[in-house]
């Protein structure tokens, strides 16, 4: 299908997450073992628009392998929203004589290059790298273990002044659409509750909880809320809410934000990303494409893009009921 | 000035500030070195009006250096504003035999200290034990060094994020009267500009400083901005206030809150918290009170607690012209 | 099959693994749930001997999640070889009206139990613990992912040095029999070469492959080798070979040794050890015994402690080859 | 005296210590603000003697004040201890119009340092860097409070296990000749016996003091040994005599190694590197030579080099003193 491959573009898109360096790196490397030209794209999608590129041999990503964010930089683009727009990247991928590209992020970069892809028949293959870890295809994207370490070392550090002032806190964590990161730092952290988009339990289980817990002799609490929880009130007003409820609690807020996507990757992060980009190079060289990397059962393994497009990964709802026997 | 000491009272009060176990624990230690009893007082002042005290020997504070909080737990007092307050807490020390005092916290815990050991003519120490740095007579108070640590950590994987994006990042750090966490962790996280209480230097100089940076060639920049900065605006307007004035930059928000107070105490801090304690009990034993105990120039001193209140340990406003320097 | 289980006892035994806590935690707050006793039995099988027990309740394991080692400590027990001790052990159960027990540990520690419960019909649970990850019928041991981290971090500083210095490094980390933890932490950490336990490439190897590295332009490098590495040359004499062959290297050796097993568990392995020791009790109340909880692709599964022991789990091959890519 | 100095090098040499980076980044922006050229020698004297330079400018050292290391790298010089070598050096800087050299190091670097500068007449100022602490003229030099923390934190590890296990560990960490890592760190992780150069207790005091630990009850013992100690045992031979003469102690020996020297710096670090090396620039421009900057009392210094070299910087005996009382 198609000519043989000799020059490979890189490049990522979409929030960074950690570990998306080590990713780079592996397609940059396996290129440099198989003889094969690599060239970094700048910016995501809008760096292909304007050709800001860079040619990468197996030194120019040395000691990128433990550095949070992306050598490559990440951008959403617009332009590349428009048939013209993707014109212009395919043009310059031609004129670079780039046969076929590792695209680095999450859905809606594989969405956008799978247009991309059959337009201009450009083989690409996907790398999922997102901390949201919402992606179909694969146990675990890139990033996301390091953003559960994250959240739960910040969490830890809450609970210290949580238990020194005996008060309640609410702890907003990243997952528009997805409760991955709630449920397992929730888990991970001790929390008494955790509120995540899939799954709306209501407020008055909330203040039940609540004063079942505090009956049962906790001091203390943690509640992890998912941004994308259902309970129709932001994290402001649900412990507003609790606060004119539950009068005994003193009841804090804390936005976790940003730190959520930065940090040096994990073990975990690193091998996972070396692993799925040393695949995603070797499929192209092995002439495949339309594919997403993944690991499952602990085993590399690819699927078709367009199928992984079609649903979400979704939570386990089994850690909802640990949750609730562990918060005991 | 009355007679010997031979049981010891300790009490953490304020906001916790990591170090303050390591505070504890020297305290309880130096008291059993000494062959002197030591009773602890939960939720400071409050603990002392409700007499909720638990007897402490060495081993009662094993493995506990190197926790965050307070294992005393801490709490804010209105009882204790009031004579009647002070009287149940002057008559419980008594009937537990308890001669002398060592409080951990800050100036309000001095303050309120100072009238009920006048009152009641019971001896105290202070040890200077808050994030803020803000006491005189001390070069650093306990937790200070920590926080640092946590928030430049923090603005570390901020700015992994701000540099893959070319974002603007405004960071709000702690320190309502006190600008020593925002200078220090401005210059430690190489921030752009740093907004601190003691100096308002106006938002036409934000501007001009950010506009010149962006023409040196700056893709991203961090703000750190001191929870109480004289320029009228919060974090959020000011970040609204900039993308208005500076559309080439997407500003976001980060409020990094209650993260700031826990987490395990740095070498320093522990190091700090022992010295301090272990002198304060020494005072005591030696017949002395109404000292606060400080690290100046490397050594351990005391100093009057009246006049330790007196004023506000000043921040270094050299720092300011560092960092400008640095931000080159 | 027996009688209905009303009380559960717990212990952890052979080498301590970050996670512990957090299974015990969830031992305990499980029985709680299910109105069911639960008892701590301290040192593993010795404590068992000695009757060394503590009763457990949710409330007794609060603020221990976060917590390396384990609250119940951990020893080896010659006297549980010997038929007597294991009689004892049984005596002081049936005494305490301990039904059934959950043990978490490493295969020592269930080859130990499974002798113990079919010579005295105590039904049993193993929880795998310990970092080494080599046990059949889990993807991963807890502590394990703890271990990585902190041997990646480790490595991340050493190589601060190798870069600043021209040096190469021969990192020695934990794995008598297996080389999960080299194998991995030398692909996370970017090391240049991995010698582990099951795989002997040679003495030579080890030189062309550094030589050819130098030759490629790298100025320092990084050699992770598992304590039971099979070249005949422990690392020190490992380091002095190279520099006799190599002389253009700075060899230097550093053992990581005993920080291997200690530190906060990463969010992974607390999630890992909930969701464990949940299904562990579940299972005793459900009437089961002599299996071992596992995680298998994500979810949690069960395998018969007999099976798991019989062979080990072995490492993934192709990471070797992964390696050799990635050090191009 | 002299002409006027346009053109700045700046180098760094001996064992890297973190903040080196931040103390570079510091030297080049300060030289950027002022309008002065900067170029960085790599490697050290070998470097000025090769002539290895690059030339920085205020972008050059972005995102490098959170790296480990010295992106200049150092080594060691044999040859600049000759005449031939330094005169090699002074022609390179003269070429390249270099008019002033900031030395980034220890006193080994800053002995050198004095020799080349009096023999050529070039001015230099030396900015302290080192995790030994052991320089006089400053409370502290660059690296050492990164150190503490890195040790502090391994030993909060190891820790984990001693208490699991009933174990007694000697953990060696650096300073051949300076006790300053042990006796803080040791006060810090809360060790029940110190080691250090300055001073030797003798083998008969560490064994009282061991033994009457273990009848106060206490089951797990740290014992901190800086390489350097003066008992006439290294650390294992340390562990197999206390092995032989307190049998009941289960010994174990950890090397702590160069995991001491990297890392990201701390925020003290950073703020010491970026203040005293701002000074150094512009005590260069003012004309300044033969200084050393260096921090008392939270403010920068700056005193003669010939004076610094004189004597070393003396351990706080009163800190043994401290730790006896602490280890009760």
């Amino acid at each position: 299908m198609g000519k043989k491959v000799r020059r490979i573009g890189v490049m990522t898109s979409g929030g960074d997450s950690p570990g998306m360096n080590a990713a780079i790196r592996a397609v940059v490397r396996t290129c440099a073992y198989y003889h094969t030209d690599c060239v970094g794209y700048y910016r995501g999608f809008q760096g292909m628009i304007n050709g800001e590129s860079v040619s990468l041999n197996a030194r120019s990503v040395r000691n990128t392998i433990n550095l949070g964010g992306t050598i490559l930089q990440s951008a959403r683009s617009k332009e590349f929203m428009t048939e013209e727009g993707r014109a212009k990247a395919a043009a310059n991928l031609r004129e670079a004589d780039v046969d076929a590209m590792v695209l680095i992020g999450g859905d809606g970069t594989f969405r956008g290059g799978q247009v991309f892809s059959k337009e201009h028949n450009i083989p690409i293959i996907g790398v999922p790298g997102t901390i949201d870890n919402d992606i179909n295809g694969t146990n675990f994207t890139i990033g996301y273990d390091t953003a559960l370490n994250t959240v739960v070392e910040a969490i830890d550090k809450i609970r210290d002044t949580a238990s020194s002032h005996n008060r309640l806190f609410f702890v907003e964590v990243m997952g528009r659409d997805a409760g991955f990161i709630a449920l397992n730092t929730g888990i991970g952290a001790g929390a008494e509750e955790i509120l995540i988009p899939e799954e709306n339990l209501g407020l008055d289980r909330l203040l039940d909880s609540l004063e079942r817990s505090r009956r049962a002799g906790k001091t203390s609490s943690i509640v992890v809320v998912s941004e994308g929880d259902k309970t129709g009130k932001n994290v402001f007003q649900l412990a507003e809410y609790v606060k004119e409820n539950l009068p005994f609690y003193d009841a804090r807020v804390t936005v976790l934000g940003h730190i959520q996507r930065g940090g040096r990757p994990s073990c975990f992060d690193r091998v996972l990303a070396s692993r799925l980009s040393v695949r995603a190079v070797e499929l192209l060289l092995d002439g495949k494409r339309g594919l997403m990397v993944g690991m499952i059962n602990n085993d590399i393994e690819s699927c078709n893009l367009d199928e992984a497009l079609k649903g979400k990964h979704t939570i386990n709802k089994d850690l909802l009921r640990i949750s609730e026997i562990l918060s005991t």
